[in-house]
Parts: C-alpha cells; structure tokens; sequence
C-alpha cells in the first residue's frame, strides 16, 4: 500500500501523540480489570478477567505495531523516531506484563491472592494513571516540563515502595508458607505483579531521559 | 586486519542472504535433534543430545557474531544494517532457546518428558522450518511478498496453539501434581519450550515488519 | 538547562573514560562485598551486606544516567555514542545482577550458601576485575590492542566454567535435595549468580565488538 512513488516521498504527520495516548488508555483499562480480578477467586471467573485482559493486550499490540510501522514509513517525526519507538514499546511491555499476571492467576489457580499482591495491582493501576497524564505533556512539557516531571518522581516512588512491599512478602512467605506449591504459585505471582511495577516505571525513565534530550 | 585504509573504504558485498541461509539451517537442524531428544530418558543420552545441541548453539553463535562483525564494517548492505542484525539475532536466540531446553532437560532430569513437550518442541521445528523457507524471499520478497508473508502468519498461528498447549498443561500440572520436585521440573521444562516457540514466532514478526518497510 | 543557542551546539568533550572507568569501580566494589557476604548466614547480617550493595547500586545507577544523558547531548564522542551506551549499559546490568544476588539470598534466607555460590561469586570479582582494567585500555586501544584481547579472553574462560560449575550443581541438587523449599532457594540463588557471570562476559562481548570495529 505505500509503493507509490508519491506516498513514499510526502512528509506524513501521523497522530504519534493521540495513538501513544490511545496505547496508554488501553494500559490503564487494563490495569483497572487486573486489580478487579484479584477479589475473584473462582477459576471461571479468573479465566474471564483472564479472557478479557487477554483481548486488551491483543489490542495494545496491535496498536504498538501501527505506531511502529507508522514510524518506519514517516520522514516527519516530532521526536526522534526512536523515542516514538522506545515509548510506544515500554507501554506495551507494562500491557504485556499486566497480561502475564493475570495469565499465571488463572493457570496457577492458587486459593487466593495475597495482600501484598493487591497491593501491587493497585500500584500498577496509579501508575498507567501517571502513565496516561504523561501522554497529555508530549506537545507541551518541552516549554513547562514541570507537570510531567513530577509524574515521573511519583512513578519512581511507587516503584520504590513496590520493592519493599515484594521484599517483605517473599522473606515472610519463606519464614511461614510450609506447602511447597502454594509457595510457588504465591511467590511467581508477586513476582510477576512487581516487574509490572517495574515495567512501568521503565516508562518513567524514557520520559525522563526525554526532558533531558528535549526540554 | 582492517586497518589499511584502502580496505576500510572499498565498499564490500559480503553474502548476507547466504549466511542467515545457514543461520536458519543450524536452528532448523538443533531443533531435529531437540524433538528426537525428548524420545531419550536415560541421563547419559540427554547428556549426549545436549552436547550436540550446545555445539550447534556454539557454531550459530560464531555465525551470528561473524554476521554481525561484518555489517559493522560493510558500507552497502542490501538492507538497513539494523535489520539484518535484528534477523540474525533473533535467529541467533532461537537457537539458544533451543540449547536452554535441552540444557534444563539434562540438568533437571525428569522422569520423562510430557506429551505436551513434546508437541511444543514439534513446533519449534516447524517454525524453523518455516525461517529457512522465509531466508530464501528474501531476495525477491520485495517484489513478491506473498510466500514470505505466509510463512509468517504460519508461524503467528504455531505460536497461539503453543500458548494454549501451554496453558492448559500448566493449569492441569498445578491441579494434579502433588510431588512438588517434579512439579518444579516439569513447569520449567515446558516454559522454557514455550519460551522458545515465542523466540522464533519474534523472527517472524521482524519478518512482517520487514514486509512493511521495504515491500 | 541545556536550552542556550550556544550550550545546545558548542562541541563538548565529557570525560566518558574516566566516567566508565568509576562505574567499573562501583562494580567492583560491589562484586568485593558480595563475595564477603556469602561468608555471613545470620539474616540481619544478610540484610546489612544487602544494603551496602544496594546503596553501590543506586550509586551505578545514577552514573550510568549521567553517561547516558550526556551523550544524548553530546556531539563529540570518542567512540559511536551507541558503543559508549551499549558499555555503561552492560556495566551497570552487572551491577544490578550483583544487587538481585544480594537481594535474592536476604529475602529467601536459606540455611547456607553452596560452595558452588560461592566459587561464582569469586569468579564475577575476577570479571569485574578484568572489566576495570579493560576499561584502561579505552584510549590505547586502537593501536594496542593485545591487552584488551586477553582481558576478553579471561572473560570468556570464566564464563565456561561458571556454566560448569552451574549445570554441575543444579544436576547434584535435584539428585540429592529432597527438601522442596531448600531446592527453590539454593536453585534461584544460584541461578542469579550464573546469569550475572553471564552478565559480565556480556561486557566482555561488546568489548570484543569495539576490536572488531575500531581496531
């Protein structure tokens, strides 16, 4: 579809900004079922939150590939092409993430998930809420970078406090947990929800070494 | 040895197609051999296929650094250098995946392998097979993009039946495996298979996205 | 900060060795405590020596953003900023190899470190000592570089046995460990520790690519 020699060689402003904001919608809708699912313990209804998570990250997916190939094939960027693309890939990955922790609920099956774990989906929700702030500094914080700076200080906090909370859980599971399979299936799982906190906040980090390049 | 100025600067076609050709052949031949393995129990001949494997692990991997040494000092390539690196790469790790699999399998030592191991590493042989089909467009696949798109749709739909494999034997080994050792051998065993079918379904996407930039 | 005409494009020459140089002393230093820390089993002990690493962790960390940061807004650069990027990065995943090390054996708290461990342990201090003296080879190089060579080399050497040493032990633990909980943590520890041996030869790797490319 883009082999003519016009189409080829005529700058083209696609929409980076409303699609990374889209991606980042998708982001947080997503995180607000993960957080919802872990009051359910049923296998079927974990399968469902699963099923609907699932179709989320398709989605985010293939919005990732547009903006992606989008990139490819556009001369007129407002950033440089690999910050579009580093962007758009590090929320995907926060989507990604959100979809393995649901994934090892429902196939893990464990009686319930722990405190802690709620703890850390409700941290990954705050997150995708900073995340999709961010998305409406893009066209202005080269001018006033303050708001999206501050985002991205609050990201790097809800990262910290996500270590101890995963820290503290393990080292007690250790100390109390005596069922070497529940062990596991709680273990894998907080582990999953704390990278997703870290995939998000690896979000933040692009963001900051975007004021740094640009602001 | 490309010190003299002369060499540094007369531009070099070095076969690219040629060597990611082998590249392929090597995935696709470790990965034969990863199926029959899984046919094997005793300790001595798990030991045996992994030696195997690792020395194709190790002869990908001098290709692959050979490949990537060679872009890095080639001034006309027949694509954008990083996307024949992303090829090489992501083939490079397909082959490592390959070698993680039969390294668990002899570290670990399961009493036998499951049938749904055993599916998967089908699989991986299938893709494979369709990466060395795939490196013969891609002379002609700008022209002609058909044959390489349909191999990696092939290779979208291998991996979304390896994702459902590998869910439902997960969710059936949490439900009926009580010895926790074997639990632990089998999870880890088929992950990193599963694994494996996600690292050669990554080529075909880099595929695709090739599809997209230069088709 | 860097808004100024004058700021944005007058060349600078950051001292990106000597910069490269302190971080592959923080790795150092780290790789030393850890080392030390395999000898304490008392948690609280544990917990100290973590926290020292920690804090060397965020050290690199914070170093290896200001490298990253001024190349973004550097025009002169010794070397291409991506082989510079690639360096500091690798470096600093070492580092943060070393912390999940660290990390790993406070929170999951098991009886002892294995001699196993331990040797790895020692063998990421001699990379990480090879690394520091690589990194005083950065501005001869190009004219000498047999030093460098060998330092890879020593790298590659300790990887292969690491991977001995690994496979070794995981083989002896699922034959001999019946207890379920005591396999998982002796198992993930030592995995952590192989995979920062890995970590380090990685450093390795990319300076080998910087002979290939520069000398």
């Amino acid at each position: 579809m883009k082999n003519s020699f016009f189409s080829r060689f005529t700058p083209k402003e696609p929409k980076f900004f409303p699609l990374l904001k889209q991606l980042s919608e998708i982001l947080l809708a997503s995180s607000v079922v993960l957080v919802e699912s872990l009051e359910h313990d049923l296998p079927e209804e974990r399968a469902d939150y699963y099923r609907r998570i699932k179709d989320m990250e398709r989605e985010g997916d293939k919005l990732a590939h547009l903006i992606l190939d989008e990139l490819g094939t556009t001369f007129i960027t407002p950033f440089d092409r690999e910050d579009i693309h580093a962007l758009a890939s590090s929320i995907d990955d926060v989507i990604d993430g959100i979809n393995s922790c649901a994934k090892r609920i429902t196939i893990y099956n464990p009686h319930s998930v722990s405190g802690s774990g709620k703890e850390l989906s409700r941290m990954i929700q705050q997150e995708a809420e900073y995340i999709v702030r961010a998305m409406d500094e893009l066209e202005t914080f080269r001018k006033t970078p303050g708001a999206l700076r501050g985002y991205c200080l609050k990201m790097h906090d809800i990262e910290n406090r996500a270590d101890d909370i995963y820290e503290f859980f393990i080292t007690k599971l250790f100390e109390e947990e005596k069922d070497c399979i529940e062990l596991i299936k709680a273990k894998e799982i907080v582990h999953e929800l704390e990278k997703t906190t870290d995939a998000a906040e690896h979000v933040g980090k692009i963001l900051r070494s975007l004021i740094v390049k640009y602001a």
